[in-house]
């Protein structure tokens, strides 16, 4: 159960979402640009760092959510998500994606984490700094989103059905902010 | 020295607005809702916690510019700034703010570390639903600016003087998205 009363039962970030609007903005905003704006990292991809990193933090909520998206977007489907999330290190992803995962699990623990090396490595294979950037951000806004989605106490659906369907709905229509729930 | 090629010398987040204009403008519009826009905390308050997450993450850049910025709003000044971020338990504040800041420390840690007990606590010092929302959102964005910051190796300032001049710049001019650099 939510630690604070909310105006809705959408679980996860969506219940929030819905409870301020002010906020909720802002956060669709980023979540857009990042995820889904103009990119030479692919959606996929991006979801899929999105759905490592809230692994990590052990975000069931997050990590389900972005599993699903980056699954329904990658050429290796959910066998792909699955391997990452068990080994980075040994998945079979590109180099280059390999290295950048690697830099996101370093900002997982703390910015300062992040050595030289590793962005050397990322470079090596081919890694722009736009790309460093993206991932660095993407990385750090889920160690923010999933603080925001378990620090309240939010819902996560068990059903894996529920977040395939949610990852359609996110990939036909983005990352917009909820719609206002109706009136009492 | 930066770990990317950045467009600009400014240092901390600055560089990294100036860099991704894109991705500077919600970034800046969740900053500016959530620590000025309405609300029943005070900004110096929300200053303070934004301040405390950052030294938590040890973000020299942040928690210099952010603990500039409370102790510019807050009757305290600096004093309370520096007790809180030494030990926010004994910290000259309202038992309501210390129970807020005691939920922003288990953000920080993670999500799953903030309690109900927390909860309750804030809540039996006055806290509303709202307030408690909005510490464990300022903390969790601060676990993002920090990592973001550090997680590029930006340039953090020395002198306390830059800080103490970006708080003011902050306070009138609030966190717009800084102008874009001009074309060489």
């Amino acid at each position: 159960m939510p630690h604070i009363t909310l105006n809705s039962t959408e679980p996860g970030i969506r219940g929030l979402l819905l409870y301020r609007p002010e906020t909720a903005r802002p956060l669709s905003d980023l979540a857009e640009v990042l995820l889904r704006g103009p990119n030479t990292l692919s959606r996929g991809e991006r979801e899929l760092i999105a759905a490592y990193v809230s692994g990590l933090n052990d975000c069931r909520y997050c990590s389900g959510s972005h599993s699903a998206c980056a699954a329904a977007q990658l050429p290796g489907g959910m066998a792909v998500v699955e391997q990452v999330r068990a080994d980075a290190a040994s998945a079979p992803v590109s180099a280059k994606l390999r290295a950048l995962l690697r830099i996101a699990a370093a900002v997982q623990q703390s910015g300062l984490a992040v050595t030289a090396d590793d962005v050397a490595a990322a470079r090596a294979e081919g890694a722009t700094d736009l790309e460093i950037h993206d991932t660095v951000l993407i990385a750090a806004m889920f160690c923010m989103f999933n603080r925001y989605v378990d620090g309240l106490a939010t819902v996560a659906p068990d059903d894996p059905e529920r977040y395939a369907a949610g990852a359609q709905r996110l990939i036909t229509q983005g990352y917009l902010p909820p719609p206002a729930p109706p009136q009492p």
